[in-house]
């Protein structure tokens, strides 16, 4: 495998290297003094072969040759004393000099641009498979260079960096493999430069608190660059990684991080953020396609502006114009009249309102459902109400570790629901807060009855029902028919009331749903009393004169289910480029 | 169950009907008729209890009673003649006067608007689970009224349609269950009407030719209309159902079916064509998912114009202006940058060209991934291609109806391709080219070794392959530099080339992809070739001077691959509302 290893980096960094491993200089002086020291012992041999005399040129007597042995002993002790002091000595000088020394050029420095130009096909591990099992392997890892420390002349600690987990390194100087000119080259390598690295993996001594894997880290033997960071960042990652109740440091303005925001993605925060996000995706589809949902995808341009209060952004389409659909409201209802009976898509959503708030934006992502019913809208409401708690569930189960990454910035309690769902009726959602006394609007009143809640009565309501039923998630149903759009189906029974829902997380509406006006007659009547011109929603109305279906459905904002799940507290934080009216860029 | 449907069609018309069944009036007059021709009987008794006389007043002889037995006997005979004509008559005339009469009002009519108030929860059946095992059931089934036929004055023969699944089904006169005015209504009942019915499930006489489902059809017992079409459609349903290659009758224009797309959509060959649809995206997201990528949303609100050749739609943003995405490349890229490895997105993608084809749209989804790489972008065309082979497998193995109903309109040849997918270098796909004399341009000309294929050139070259290789499917590798967009990498050995590919569905392109140029000062080389402003694309630039991995990718039409597979021949038959630069509705 080391072999193997060895043969790729030549490839890349195309320097040709001789077949066998060259003696290296401090190896070969070492042999050298061991060599001399050989020959200096067999020149002052004690070979016992001929015959000794003494001082006197007599064979030596027995006494005299005692005596003579005793001293030759005591010679060869000294020499042999000698020899030891010469043999350390160049052992050190060899060893200051392989210090100074660049034995292993080849062992570092700067890839040339990766242009596809050679294959190997040796295997990257990725961080998360290091585990003290491989203790003792040699592994070969991309990754980001988070930041280095050096301590010391001849050791250099890295962190090492490769979505939301973090190892150890060690780069110490070590005779034949490590150099200090290598380590010194390491520790001026910029933070956030992605590096590719051979390294042996090594059980860690004590847990490594400042890394998301605590028990092994990675002993270095080689280091290349593959593509360079500059030496001055945006911000520093550090602060980016700051928890947001830190008594000390400080933490990095949302504003620059969204200047900057493919650093600020880097961060181990957002790289678990925006895999929950993903989650939520699977998640919402994986429900609904066991439900028999197809997927749709609804046209954004539209000939019409009309839908509901929400402003239309206009685009320029050839020698005409058309708008940005501000949901696929009608295109999604137009589907269930033509018989595709359970709808969703997934797609950008467009709002021209200039709101900037925490929980607006000018462009989201929707998550859009729409089913025929067969007797009545609860059971899309119970449709919808499965598939969200399935999207908890599921983020609990499979993104453990994903949100335990973003609690360590963003402390939050984690996310409670009911069994069986709590549905509040509009009118005892009102009497809640009224009892409460709680007031809204300028100045400050009672809620009537049929009000439409404020952001802020809607979170004291969350608060209110979290204290009365343990329950971070409830529906509420039958909203006053006037605050709610056109195609809303009144109630059976109470003319001021209607067939609608909102389903609400922490306090925060994250989906708004109804059934539909199904009959051509009634939505013109519907669209008169909200002062729309019929005509202007031809296409539209001709989809129900043509015959459909009782429906209903509902639309949640992505953002906002990550936003409140996660409390992350800002919207933008849960858009990957988020727009709004003051932001088009990066 | 039976006395369950009664409930709910209770509920649902608003009738309320006696507990008990009432004695029908054809039941009651047979009944009285019996009961009479019965006493008549009675009163000609030939009891032979008393002595009888002859007509001298004496006790009749051996042969006179013989006589007088042989003419009651003859007696006898005529008189339940009589009596058996008497009831034929009164049971003909009952069930005549049943017929006129309206004993099954509540079995039939318009239903009120369902505006959800009431809730019995009684199971409807889908179509396709209704099988012979199923048979002398009673089922409860929501479906289009397709058509009606009527036979005689006593029976109406109904097509019932979910999706892609038609059933026959049977309104027969019959005493106390079916009246003749019941049945004169059905017939009556206008063309995709929304019905309710509940029928028994009986065995077909013979295979239903007419129907998907061949071997069952419905008895009706109650049919009601849910929402009424009206009696004039924009075009017969018959005509929109007819194969292309029929030598009788009329198909309906595309511009009609377009013009009224939600009634075109409700013909089972559209059905099945976005069952498949969807079924691209979730076999795309299935593979990738299970390859480590993650889902991500990219703005499709853009500060800047510039990308590539294609037209941008302008957006006017607040006071100031902004850009439709022409496609996610430059955000997937910054992911990249931004550490998420392994991306992938299904989105809108916008096209401001005023390109009136088959294949293309002004508005179209696009399956986009971008992939950070180790050693080559061979890598990552290798993952393309592993994934479009899933979504081909996967189509054939869970779409096998929906292929056969799509080509039961769209004859086509069933879509092949290799184990080992076929990948050709460019320079060797212009030889073919030039080898068969395929010619291009105005004049015609032969291909010059870096031309640009045309589409028919393209086409051409498919049909070689198809013959040469057996497959309808390949990849092209190394297109020439100069053809190719600012970012694509250069090859490492030919400066004329490049590391980018296109793959090809039966002769056109569904995707392009490349390497893409991953450092900054190459990038702002490239860009100038291009005559871009790299401050114009300040963002995107700054992503690479941050650092960022090697990587490459690609981007599928969503529509194209959906129109190749099935062969449909026109872009706007897979995509649900086409947009083009004529059309911005319905």
């Amino acid at each position: 495998m080391t072999g193997g290893l060895h043969g790729i980096i030549d490839k890349i960094t195309h320097h040709s290297r001789p077949n066998s491993r060259p003696t290296s200089p401090v190896a070969g002086s070492a042999r050298k003094s061991l060599d001399s020291s050989r020959h200096a012992a067999s020149t002052h041999s004690t070979d016992s072969g001929p015959v000794h005399l003494n001082a006197n040129g007599e064979p030596e007597s027995k006494s005299e040759m005692k005596k003579r042995l005793k001293q030759e002993e005591k010679d060869k002790k000294k020499q042999e004393a000698a020899k030891k002091a010469a043999e350390k000595e160049a052992a050190e000088k060899a060893k200051k000099a392989a210090l100074e020394d660049d034995y292993s050029p080849e062992s570092y420095g700067k890839l040339p641009l990766n242009n596809s130009s050679t294959r190997s096909g040796i295997k990257r591990t990725k961080l998360e498979e290091i585990t003290p099992e491989l203790e003792g392997q040699t592994v070969f890892v991309r990754a980001r260079l988070q930041g280095t420390r050096a301590q010391g002349a001849k050791m250099v600690f890295v962190v090492l960096r490769q979505q939301d987990h973090t190892i150890q390194g060690l780069v110490v100087v070590e005779p034949e493999l490590v150099s200090k000119k290598m380590v010194r080259w390491v520790e001026g390598v910029n933070d956030e430069s992605i590096v590719l690295v051979e390294a042996v993996v090594q059980r860690a001594k004590e847990p490594i608190k400042s890394c998301t894997i605590h028990d092994v880290e990675l002993k270095v033997r080689k280091i290349h660059t593959i593509s360079e960071a500059p030496s001055m960042l945006p911000f520093n990652m550090n602060d980016a990684l700051r928890p947001m109740d830190a008594t000390e440091g400080v933490n990095v303005a949302l504003d620059t991080r969204l200047d900057n925001r493919v650093l600020d993605l880097r961060t181990t925060t957002n790289q678990a953020i925006f895999k929950i996000q993903s989650g939520v995706g699977n998640l919402f589809r994986e429900f609904l396609n066991n439900q028999g949902f197809v997927e749709i995808h609804t046209p954004k341009l539209q000939s019409a502006a009309t839908e509901s209060g929400a402003s239309v952004f206009r685009v320029s389409y050839f020698k005409s114009i058309a708008f940005l659909a501000q949901s696929p409201q009608l295109h999604k209802q137009m589907c269930i009249a033509a018989d595709m009976e359970k709808v969703y898509e997934i797609g950008p959503v467009f709002r021209a309102e200039d709101s900037n708030t925490h929980r607006h934006l000018t462009e989201f992502m929707g998550l859009d459902l729409e089913m025929a019913f067969e007797e009545h809208y609860h059971e899309v409401m119970e449709t919808i109400d499965g598939m969200l708690k399935h999207i908890f569930a599921g983020l609990q189960q499979r993104y453990a570790h994903e949100i335990d990454t973003v609690r360590g910035q963003f402390p939050h309690e984690p996310f409670t629901w009911l069994p069986e769902t709590l549905v509040l009726k509009f009118t005892d959602a009102i009497k809640l807060l009224q009892e409460a006394g709680v007031q809204q609007g300028t100045p400050p009143a009672p809620i009537g009855d049929y009000d439409d809640m404020s952001t802020s009565s809607e979170k004291a309501l969350g608060k209110i029902i979290k204290q009365k039923y343990g329950t971070d998630y409830y529906i509420i149903d039958k909203f006053p028919l006037e605050i709610r759009p056109f195609y809303t189906m009144p109630d059976p029974n109470d003319p001021k009331l209607s067939n609608s829902y909102d389903f609400f997380m922490r306090g925060e509406e994250i989906l708004s749903g109804a059934q539909r006006v199904h009959e051509a007659p009634l939505l013109v009547e519907r669209m008169k009393e909200a002062g729309i011109q019929p005509d202007d929603m031809k296409p539209y109305l001709d989809a129900f004169k043509l015959g459909c279906p009782p429906h209903a459905g509902g639309g949640i904002g992505l953002e906002r289910v990550v936003m409140l799940f996660l409390q992350i507290n800002n919207i933008r934080r849960a858009s990957l480029f988020p727009r709004d009216p003051k932001r088009t860029t990066p």
